[in-house]
């Protein structure tokens, strides 16, 4: 009986991948990993060129992403069957063999793998491998420590309504907003509203080939591409305590 | 002329270390690390066994922890003489080799190297490399996705004053709350007061051999070790979105 081990790749450089999942990504004989259909997808460019000759690769194609209304019932059914699908065919390809599951970033910090993950309890062994989340990769592109001390730190989605974004960026130290792509002009707001658009950076796809940086009240884009982040610094609410 | 390269060495697994700060880890000539006088040191452990045979290390004693009041002048007379002297020290070596430091976690998320960082501005060339931070380590340890959807992380420091836990602990969605230690009690009463004590895990050394993993209110314990992080997982404001 095999296992379906879920990889984490990291924000996207292949040498960021951890030691396991490198050896696993190598080793596989089946991968599966998500995209849109028609596009290479994230998750399997970030391996280009280290899986094995003979390997059997799963494209698990989103059925939908923007064309229909975001949280309306059709939507919603198009991908729950879809996420039903793709879990019985692994399940069904997990009896005899190891599937590996390529993810971007970490698997568990807001990553598609968890749909699978419960529609698999009780029907096949899942192993997930983390990895260095896209924001990690985000804040070491600009090379300044995002946290210290006692910052808090708070994770938001750019899909979050104007005032509740506000009310965390006007409550944190430090700030990670993902999710950016054309919700860039409200997150700009909201950063504004703040008080905190002018230590606001933009990075688009981290530690990627085509990598950049800027500081976000520095551009007049309206739209980034989906693998960015933007970012606020902490600026140490105390001093750092060493060990 | 080297380079001082700071490498992130993920929450303990050394199997979690990237491709690339592995590689650099091994071909180390010079390793620079942190700990506390008398101890191995995490970040020593971690690499354990993949140190060349010929490598220089330089320890680097804090002269204190806890034996002074915190943030009291001396404390912080003593700290920054400390990364003073270890800045020029590190500096020096690097006029003509390389220096590998090695950092739990990933070096810009509440890392002590930015004290180094800071000093060395200037006088070295740096380099960082991203690692997977405790955090991460920790929610894969218990393997359930810590964000989804909408949902908002919150990132908190044990060692904030209570009614500051409090209020981010009402209003982010997941949290993670580091530097636990002797803080426990109060991030439990916190908890407690936030009503989110039933939902909390307590994870000790994430992904090390002696990990423990166990819900925050089935423990009686008052305090825990110093890589010890509490966790509250988020239920997904709005179903994910696919790709
Ligand atoms: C659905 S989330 C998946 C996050 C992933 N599981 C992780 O651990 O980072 C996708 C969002 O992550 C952010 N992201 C991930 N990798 C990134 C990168 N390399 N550069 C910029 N943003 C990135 C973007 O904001 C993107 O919209
Ligand atoms: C000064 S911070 C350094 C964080 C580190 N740079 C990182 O990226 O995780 C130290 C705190 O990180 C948390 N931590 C780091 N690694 C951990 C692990 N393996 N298990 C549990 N907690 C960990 C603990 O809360 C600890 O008090």
């Amino acid at each position: 009986m095999g296992t379906i081990i879920c990889t984490g790749l990291g924000p996207g450089d292949p040498d960021l991948i951890s030691v396991r999942s490198d050896r696993l990504i190598r080793a596989a004989r089946h991968v599966a990993y998500f995209r849109k259909a028609g596009r290479p997808g994230q998750a399997r460019s970030i391996v280009e060129g280290m899986l094995a000759t003979d390997v059997t690769e799963h494209a698990m194609e989103y059925p939908v992403t923007t064309e229909l209304p975001f949280g309306s019932a059709e939507y919603k059914r198009l991908l729950a069957s879809f996420y039903d699908d793709w879990a019985m065919r692994l399940a069904t390809l997990a009896a005899t063999t190891d599937v590996v599951v390529l993810c971007e970033g970490d698997p568990l910090f807001y990553g598609s793998f968890m749909h699978l993950q419960s529609r698999l309890h009780g029907r096949a062994d899942v192993e997930i491998v983390p990895g260095i989340n896209g924001m990690t990769g985000c804040w070491n592109a600009i090379g300044i420590p995002i946290t210290w001390g006692d910052d808090v730190l708070s994770v938001l989605m750019g899909t979050l309504p104007e005032d509740d974004l506000l009310r965390h960026m006007q409550s944190a130290d430090a700030l990670v907003v993902m999710k950016t792509g054309r919700n860039l002009p409200k997150v700009r707001r909201a950063l504004e509203r703040a008080g905190r658009l002018s230590d606001a950076w933009l990075v688009e796809r981290g530690t990627m080939p085509d990598q950049r940086v800027v500081r976000l009240a520095e551009t007049e884009i309206a739209e980034c591409p989906y693998f960015a982040t933007v970012l606020v610094h902490g600026r140490g609410r105390r001093p750092e305590t060493g060990e």
